[in-house]
């Protein structure tokens, strides 16, 4: 598969967390002659948060990982690549036991200390024996550093890994917070599965994590969208080992937790960011904003109903700067929209007001702008304070390549 | 364009219907050496029936016609290709005014009794003096023939005409029924522009023709999607010239309905699956049944966000019988299911149970049957009896092609 036309220039380099060891396997589970197996060790004491897909057909890794989760603790997770154990019944639970007992036993936890996620092929059963029999030999090789790997062995149809990192101060400690992810969607909407993995040496008690994730994914992978088609495997958990040495944080309102939400809200945005980067075919990254609408949630399903258009996103993949669609599209959302107060705005142009383009609308600076790679468009509605932006990428022929002949 | 691959193999003769005489003229709004305007003359007394877009960013002619339809009487359906006078503001309500106003005064009849659809690129301000210009011409040359080319002339990215014919008795004597379209999605959702115009000699009272024509929609051109995105100017207008010489109907549950019904239930399935047919890019076309669901509008949500979603439509181009998408789709649908229960068959094929594959489950069957032109899928939720079809077509390179170029 080529690289991603929008991948960033050079991958950054990963520090080690404190009470994090990684580990990477290859167990042969759809791919040949790559990795496609990651653990990550958890320092006891480590905790953890999680949100997952609202899908009502989730995966066994998912309907296991929401079962553990309430005991706030984590010593390890485990992902595998090729096999999404998804819509596998009975068999699947059966498959995620075995992969919890066996890393349990070996770690010398509680198996609800045990978190998992799979992405690939749905419906396929994947034998309980499979990860299992490569554990100890993985486990044997963990270490601080690997980060790369890890992110390379989660990867499905991505074209390259996508890993950001970020410190913070925390009451005067130091922090850092490390991430990984996969896909090209998002947790709802979303197109292949999207699997994000946070770790930091902070201090923070599971619930105020908890808070801290939610809050910071509504504003990142839950405003990315590259096909609008929700996986049944979509999760993204955050740990915090507790190494650094600051004293714990009970409340989510705490003010020095200040700095370590914008650290995270950065390291989950840049996240999001790669996926549209690295959406299926992508050759342009699209951020769309509506603002004026009635309420948030108003703007968010129509930034959403425009960025999963396929009119729209074929235009964009054309670099023609037609602007009906977006109107089309902004009419059929099912949230108020009043045509002739209706302002659209690509790359910073205004053209239209008054429920038609302006009279001197001079269409050569937008079509210049729709020959880049960073596509600017902005709806405003003019009816209210709501204001959302979401992310994107155009639709093309490479979609059409992947996902018309890939099993995914 | 080439000829879509799902074409009829035989374009049926449309009879005379006694009170229409169609004409068609070369404005060259857009397209150069080609028909573009469609004038249909009704006689004195014709009923009318319409239903619209829900778009919020209509364009000027449904605007017009929504405004017109009270009135019940039609003498004239004036449509034009190339141009959609949609979002074109108050110059869009001058234009539409200035043909409205030249038809009624060549036919001698009230404004409100000429209706108009356009249908091609939006936002592009239509002079209000092209179409009234080429008027008294064509009207010249209205007449009783012509139906194949009243339906070309009303083609965009339509790679073949669209036209159905009926007959029906009602009291003992024998209507007919002719209809014609154009585009390539639904009213809701659509892709291009949907218009689509049926003629009858029956005689019906306008209450009653309204009904008749909502309720077919609502099984027919409301069941078909390619790409969800529903556009500024669907229409489809029904109109009654009375001149068979049946007892006026005056009620919607007259028995004596009931022929007509079934031939105009006919007329627009027929229709409404000559637009899937016809999608862009289209080489299947796919019949989506869900059964079971909590009630029919869980069914057609369901139903509408699996033959919409992406994935199972790459799936159905690369002819992979891929029922995890199907899965998928189902799940995030925004309704009731349950894994457990759901049952999913492919050409007749049942693949799924106890959330699984079936075990012994043979995929040779169902891999022939994607390697067909028509293929049928079929969703059994197993909570309730809400069921619906709905029609589509898959997504292949041909769409991105035609949207990422055209600018429609």
């Amino acid at each position: 598969m080529a690289l991603s036309p929008l991948a960033p220039a050079a991958f950054p380099e990963l520090p080690p967390i404190a009470g994090v060891r990684l580990a990477v396997g290859q167990c042969g589970i759809k791919y040949q002659g790559r990795t496609d197996l990651m653990v990550a060790e958890l320092a006891p004491g480590t905790t953890v948060a999680g949100v997952f897909t609202r899908s009502l057909t989730a995966s066994a890794p998912v309907e296991w990982c929401r079962e553990a989760l309430p005991g706030g603790r984590a010593r390890a997770v485990v992902v595998n690549s090729g096999n999404s154990n998804a819509f596998t019944g009975r068999h699947g639970e059966v498959t995620v036991a075995a992969t919890v007992d066996a890393t349990a036993a070996l770690l010398g936890c509680a198996p609800n200390q045990v978190f998992v996620a799979s992405t690939g092929v749905i419906g396929q059963p994947m034998s309980p024996r499979l990860i299992p029999s490569h554990l100890p030999e993985v486990l044997a090789s963990l270490g601080e550093e690997g980060w790369a790997e890890a992110a390379r062995a989660i990867m499905t149809t991505d074209t390259f890994p996508k890993s950001v990192t970020r410190r913070a101060v925390i009451g005067g400690t130091t922090v850092t917070i490390n991430g990984f992810c996969k896909g090209s969607g998002m947790i709802a909407p979303d197109m292949a599965t999207m699997l994000g993995f946070i770790f930091t040496d902070a201090a923070i008690e599971a619930p105020v994590l908890q808070k801290l994730l939610a809050d910071s994914s509504e504003r990142s992978f839950n405003c990315v969208t590259v096909d609008g088609d929700t996986s049944t495997s979509d999760t993204v958990l955050l740990f915090a080992t507790g190494q650094a040495g600051n004293k714990s944080v009970a409340k989510a309102s705490a003010k020095r937790l200040q700095d370590f939400r914008r650290a995270l809200d950065e390291v989950m945005l840049e996240l999001a960011h790669l996926i549209a980067r690295d959406g299926e075919g992508a050759t342009k990254f699209v951020a769309l904003t509506v603002a004026g609408a009635e309420s948030r949630k108003a703007a968010k399903r129509i930034a959403l109903t425009v960025a999963n258009s396929p009119l729209v996103k074929t235009a964009i993949a054309g670099e023609d700067a037609n602007w009906g669609r977006v109107v089309a599209a902004v009419g059929r959302a099912g949230e108020r929209a009043d045509r002739d107060r209706l302002q659209i705005f690509i790359g910073g142009v205004q053209i239209t007001a008054d429920g038609a383009a302006l009279p001197d609308y001079d269409e050569g600076p937008v079509a210049a702008h729709m020959k880049g790679r960073d596509i600017e468009i902005r709806i405003e509605l003019g009816l209210g304070k709501g204001e959302v932006t979401v992310w994107t990428c155009d639709l093309t022929h490479g979609y059409i390549d992947i996902n018309g002949s890939y099993r995914s």
